[in-house]
């Protein structure tokens, strides 16, 4: 199954896919269906699922955890050694941008390095504290696409990558949720980036060093995870910033990122007024 | 004028304080007020001030963002350079506790790092964006005390500080606000942590790196402020982590922090199961 959210009549609403339609269900968006345990496969109204208008998956989720360095080619590009923990920082929501909503690249005078990083996003379903690894598909509810869109010169200014990952308008997520009973772990997808059409990142999430029960297990140690929450899994090699020359985002361009059996984001980039 | 949010019967309110009693107001914490624009000095139910249950000052903020080393006396003892820029993490609501509630220790096998982060803690009244710091002020409603408990092996255990910074019912924030027009900038501040009556921190706001203004200005170039946002700005010299030998928190033991002009939180330490 596949779950959405979209803009529908001045609000917001869940919508699961079927076929070239998306039924439109009555919770405002998928962490609330996940929250209230709602029935995902209800009637509701048909919209054309090419005319969808879509929102952040999870519009506002309680938390948006980023896992960074957790592809072992990424991780040699940065010239790192392979981690023994998951490297986690946050995302605040108002980073979040529906599935083909405009990247909003800062202005000039701020930064000029804003780079791509497709990832694989755990959606959590049920929520729990200290979960087990062998539980831990049990509390997720599937998995979709984020760009985790990172102003490098704002990352790196300090040892916190918060500054450079959070800027406002700048993150995808979505178009839809693919369902854990469908993917299972996800591992062995393809995910791939491309602007204006050429392939920039390319890998499997075979590569990742922290696959999904690792993270629900290591992040639920520390916190209770909550139905909608994101898990930004770490993103694979072929950024912008570890190129030669360095490559950045301009106004105008394409970003496509996509991951196999779950579904593309296309962004256009426009410079923030 | 001081402001709180305590748990009253069976849920939280926005409270005022008026000597020994607390004026007990309609929006369910301070957040809501702030971002009704509400009035706080109207009238409602009194209780003792001795007798409140605080919750945290801001049960649900829409951002939690922390500034690590921005005291010059702190960012010495931990052998480091006096930042350029402010350094940013974040924390998840799911971390905070009122200010007499128990700090949650993890369990021992998962770390006995604990320490302690008194924090004067901005509270944001109106929200905004690209805040210049010359009107920085216009948008603090005022200024509470936050501990920003540190699992200090879970901190250091990556690059990135997130992990250790937030740990579930740990973050003391409160107990009341007290209005930007009694205290300005917060400037000239003392600041102190007592460990089981024992003085382990104390400065004064003076020490800040990077002052009120300099952060509202440089946090609202990268996403727009809420009305209840938190940012907690960094804690003095004196944590436990710097001793010789270092000092942990220890089942039992009470941990006061207290910021002049605001209040103090004072917490047990307990295990958590």
């Amino acid at each position: 199954m596949q779950l959405g959210t979209i803009r529908h009549q001045g609000a917001t609403r869940a919508v699961r896919v079927e076929g070239d339609d998306l039924v439109v269900l009555d919770p405002p968006d998928v962490r609330s269906l996940l929250a209230t345990g709602g029935d995902p496969s209800g009637d509701g109204p048909l919209v054309a699922a090419a005319e969808a208008d879509w929102a952040p998956l999870v519009p506002q989720p309680d938390k948006i955890i980023c896992v960074g360095l957790n592809y072992r080619d990424h991780i040699l590009e940065m010239g790192r050694e392979l981690p023994s923990h998951p490297t986690c920082f946050a995302k605040f929501s108002g980073a979040l941008i529906g599935a083909n909503d405009d990247i909003h690249l800062p202005p000039a005078d701020v930064s000029t390095s804003v780079d791509w990083e497709v990832e694989l996003c755990i959606v959590i379903g049920s929520g729990g504290r200290n979960i087990a690894a062998a539980e831990a598909l049990d509390h997720v509810a599937g998995y979709t696409v984020l760009n985790d869109i990172s102003v490098r010169d704002w990352q790196r200014r300090t040892i916190q990558f918060l500054a450079g990952k959070t800027f406002e308008h700048t993150t995808p997520v979505g178009p839809t949720m693919t369902t854990v009973d469908v993917l299972g772990d996800a591992s062995g997808l393809e995910v791939e980036t491309l602007v204006d059409g050429v392939s920039k990142q390319h890998s499997t999430t075979d590569q990742l060093v922290f696959g999904v029960r690792d993270l629900v297990a290591d992040l639920s140690t520390i916190i209770t995870l909550q139905p909608g929450d994101l898990i930004a899994t770490g993103t694979p090699g072929g950024v912008g910033a570890a190129r030669t020359p360095p490559e950045f985002l301009q106004p105008g361009q394409e970003v496509v990122t996509r991951i196999e059996g779950i579904g593309e984001l296309r962004n256009q980039c426009v410079r923030a007024g």
